[in-house]
């Protein structure tokens, strides 16, 4: 069997997504999520340019050997880009090898190691009020895990939280040219903690809650937030710091108990080995589509698996359905999963993608459906062109750019 | 679907075999190793009174939660026993997956990863002399890499020299009651140079040369035969010392860039994750039968090759071609294969256990059938009934007990 | 003097039990504890078809001598199975050696380092309550030591609490197939801290208290809890987490002053060897048929007593009074004793093993008699047969396996 | 000041090179190269589709500021498609800062440190023969280093030795999709040694000899290798493992006192801190154009100062002159400057690229013209369109994925 022809789809049903299809010369196909918000155009180039070209021809049952000669034959390893295109084409086999067999992925993976995939949901508001409520929102939707981001009083904009009360989505990439906004530690510093005390105080010990940073202390004031976040018992805490320097997490780990998850930004196992083998961490967030495919993540699960580090793999919007099934065949499989983030698409979006997973009673269930049980229908897809949009930048008071 | 049936097969058509087969409801079998040389009946035992029952009636695709319900929930973990009865039940999951999915086992775990398996033989000789034929006829099979061992001067019996010339085979397990070699470090130190020395000048640098010390030295002792053995390039240095001191390889590898290879002995990725992730080591010899299977194997070459080890499956004749065939579709799938070891079965061995694996100009090839492309043929198994058989116990000259 | 007879003999006055029997031509007899909970035969036959053979015609004086030929005659190393084996031979030969002297084995092992083995019973109940209720009740028995378990609210059953109040026995292993629980690390964090809380408040500083985790947290959720345990002073928190990875305890060991204890799963000191060194942890809890004897369960006490680690032997009931008698002579002699555990067996089990051994005022006293002052009244134990029965598996609430 | 205009220019003038050009409101230009061999158009779109847009209207004078704002901003950060992108903005801005100035750049980076800037050349041949004749060539040339590199016996091509006799340009992005070739350690290793073995014999000591391993060893192969090239005297062995696993060159640096240099696949100083701040490493080999540019590369070299660490930057002719100029400006002005790699580029390249650096006995000059003295003839590199070219892949004899 061949690779007979491998075509990148680019579309904007609410939101920018890149797609990789690819079909066999006995016409099966798989698809592999490509989408790098705000970046998506280099990840196309890179995959019409300088992979489908040797894609062609290639024997789509050999997914390590591709895999391995996308990563060392480009030469120029690493990368947002370039892991996700890569994981764009192993994606897309996986899902033919699927389809082969007769067998959803997860099969393939070893099988349903649990029941259903625990996910969950972004609560956030202006005040702590709105943000309890939506709290109590996902409470009643059956949510067992919610994340609670809140404005900060003296800030105009905050990390995470809509504008628009109600939407159960969050859309960050705003603006074709990236949107600023002005960031204070200490006023964040000061905040956090009354969220929290609130949340406890309002919904007891049993809901899980999760608070994410979005990298922006350093790992002494990471170590104090979690610290003083202790008696509100997160799951986890995210983010926390800028994570290239690995051994900073170190400095966190000394002073607090607090669970740290890190990794949406990370694209190999490199990124976070340090992190996982020193067990800086307790959850690693890296995804299918960022990540290098379902080849590469298993690896750095399992490598987690050692060091009991759990799996939570991001999971906002700017993955596409593509993405949320290849993780959710890789969710139910792996011996050591934590939980996966759900924010759901638009309408649009999940008719773009028909697709066969679900959410029920706070859990997802990936497709039975040979392969990943997603598709993308290409002539709707077709109706919605790319629009450029950007992720914003923060700054400080004093205009030094920080971290978003 | 569940599993309908389960039993324990003992044979012997040369030596002692273990094999655990496995029905589902829908008629589809899978088979499983369970040899553990010379205590076979104990892990038959494990498999018939303890396992078996919690078998019947589970879904035979959750290869993973059935591993780890065997592995957490046995609450005795690891150690050669244990981990070889969950490696059959891991085997046979497998066998009976790739057959539901209509695919060779190699297709599920990520495809070829390279043309064929490279295997290496097993040349003695008592003298020197005798070695160098037995080298000169593997290379006339094709053989790329061949180990050699020869006897000691002053030693009645050495581990790996087989008493038949010719024989292509070696059984060390060669008495009910073990028999009793005497061992001299001293001697052995001062002779085995001489053996390298002779085969670089007899058969040229290309030939790849390994070499099995048996777990026999301390580990400056070692360090020593790794220098001394550095002008005659060894593909490995085998199992120097004994290994449940993992940091003892620390003391080797300081002194000697003479590649290690050690593994045979091991259960699980406990046994060798400090060997691996201070990259004490270059081949990692784990097996599927002893190392609780295909799943668990996977993950210990996985993390391999994030730190340059490669693999080098023990191969011996003491695992059975349903071992041998497991091995194959692990080797020909896996980034970081290195070297496998292969001795020939007696014909009573491979009538028993059909097998659709093959060797050709010093490659193994795995089965293309569905599965793992090997099988138990029962009536002819029943025709050899179980032979107690021991491996030889060591002693120095002044009758301590040292590793054999 | 020769060895002349050994045997198996498998029995079930309320719990199986595997006791090897020693006859030498002298007409001494030893016994050796083989009970491996839930696995039991694999044990039986590991001693019955590989063991038993060559013990025939041995000197049973030389002990170490066996040990050495068992450990590294059997070149597969290590594990649970292989480990109760040996350990049934080497206690059995040391009972021998007892007697052969004259001598209780204390007395062989450097004589009583102290008057008493202080020893710790189990309080449990389902509500706080209960478990007050039965820690008084040990108070009043004279214990000094108690360890408190008590049922979690939410959840079904807990480990440790056994069904029947007032039993003073608890025995997990309840089902021929494996019953399965449900677990909830959230639910048990928020209760485990008022248990504590109560005791303290009732019961004052002066009673020992323990806590057993079953190996259900990973280290930083353990590193929380032993945290929050500091103000009540806990004599130990115990298996907080799977010990495979020995170097997972430094992150609890960073975030706490609460004592650790582990080691009952342990067969080698090479499952502690990092844990110990590193002081890592303050009991070691290996028990003398899981941990290869008396000889090399010394060994594991005898490295502790560097780094000032005490010992602090399991004592449940699954292990027979054969091996709570070894377990005394050993406690009484080394330097560096901490604590035993002692779960009282049933009196049909009592009457199968008659022993000397006895409790007084929170003490165990090993029995003066020459050997280990134990036997097995093998008619009695003929009249109870083996019936299968298996520990618990957990799942997490998702339906994932989890540590039972 | 604002940025008026920027664009990307492809161009194809013996080999494909990616330009971007930014043009100030006041008619001032500066250039950047953005050239990633193989990847060209992913890097174009990334500048085109992503960087462009947010360029226009900026301010050109604050290039820290800009490159916080891309790497940040981006949030998606690292790999060589980002940082090649953000290198080639931070490029064209100094180059405008230089020409705001008047003075040539390394001015602004502190003037110069050195008189020339040492250079080492590529000779390459099939034989040792052909190979040394090129070395003779380079030391008539007045080189006072040189790089070596040489066809193996048994390998139909090697990487570094050209087709080509008398070139001095060599091309390995030679074909639209990547040519395939075969790879053996162990014939490369049996051969390297007599290759510098002839090198000394001929030239003597005083020629500074280079070798470039091109990650194709393990670390254990590399220090076997970099120990017997010790009586050579190398002033660096290059790439000699794949350098993810940055903790593993600890294993190469204890066996050789061979200097080794690495880095030109780098792309922040995160792939190398750890390599610099343990020592691993005496030339670290980052690059402008692929290592964020001339704000970044300071800094990595800045960190390797306090290390004794030298600068050796690669410069291989997929570097265009514009990448060329900027790194002689770095090169002149650091304190730790080492070596500079430099292959001559073809006469239609230098056209399309007007520059001022000039190469005299055995150094290069940067040029004294405001900027970098470097420009891009648009017109004439209109004439060259984009052609597909691809680096090879590499393969073991058996078909494995190497790294080429």
């Amino acid at each position: 069997m061949k690779i007979a022809d491998a075509k990148v789809i680019v579309t904007c049903p609410g939101r920018n997504f890149v797609t990789l299809k690819i079909v066999t010369d006995e016409g099966i196909s798989g698809v592999g999520d490509a989408t790098l918000n705000g970046r998506e155009l280099a990840v196309a180039a890179y995959l019409n340019d300088h992979v489908i070209p040797v894609l062609l021809g290639r024997d789509p049952t050999r997914i390590e050997d591709t895999w391995q000669y996308l990563y060392r034959g480009a030469y120029w390893r690493r990368g947002p880009v370039t892991m996700s295109a890569i994981a764009a084409v192993d994606t897309a086999l996986w899902d033919i090898k699927g389809k082969l067999a007769g067998l959803p992925v997860y099969q393939l993976l070893g099988g349903r190691a649990r029941d259903g995939v625990t996910v969950y949901g972004h609560a956030n508001g202006e005040t702590v009020d709105e943000a309890m409520a939506e709290v109590a929102r996902y409470v009643e939707l059956g949510y067992r895990a919610v994340r609670v981001q809140t404005g900060v009083p003296g800030l105009a904009t905050t990390y995470g939280v809509t504008r628009e009360r109600g939407a159960l989505a969050y859309e960050p990439a705003d603006s074709a040219i990236p949107s600023e906004s002005v960031w204070s530690t200490r006023r964040y510093l000061a905040h956090v903690p009354t969220v929290f005390a609130s949340a406890r105080a309002e919904f007891g010990p049993d809901i899980q809650l999760l608070h994410d940073v979005h990298h922006r202390l350093t790992p002494i004031e990471a170590a104090r937030l979690g610290r003083e976040l202790e008696p509100y018992g997160l799951t986890w805490l995210e983010d926390p710091v800028p994570a290239e320097l690995q051994e900073g997490f170190r400095l966190i780990r000394q002073h607090t108990t607090t669970p740290l998850a890190v990794g949406e930004v990370f694209n190999t196992i490199w990124d976070c080995h340090q992190l996982i083998t020193e067990q800086l961490i307790d959850y690693i967030r890296t995804t299918v589509v960022h990540a290098g495919g379902i080849t590469h993540l298993r690896r750095i699960f399992d490598l987690a698996s050692l060091y009991h580090v759990r799996s939570g793999s991001h999971g906002a919007t700017d993955l596409s359905p593509v993405c949320m099934a290849a993780a959710l065949h890789v969710d139910i499989a792996i011996p050591n999963f934590g939980l996966q983030e759900y924010m759901r698409h638009t309408p649009e979006t999940d008719a773009v993608f028909p697709h066969g997973y679900r959410f029920a009673d706070g859990y997802l269930y990936p497709s039975d459906e040979p392969g990943l049980g997603v598709d993308i229908d290409e002539e709707l897809a077709a109706l919605y062109p790319y629009r450029p949009a950007s992720l914003p930048v923060n700054r400080l008071e004093d205009g030094t750019v920080h971290n978003w």
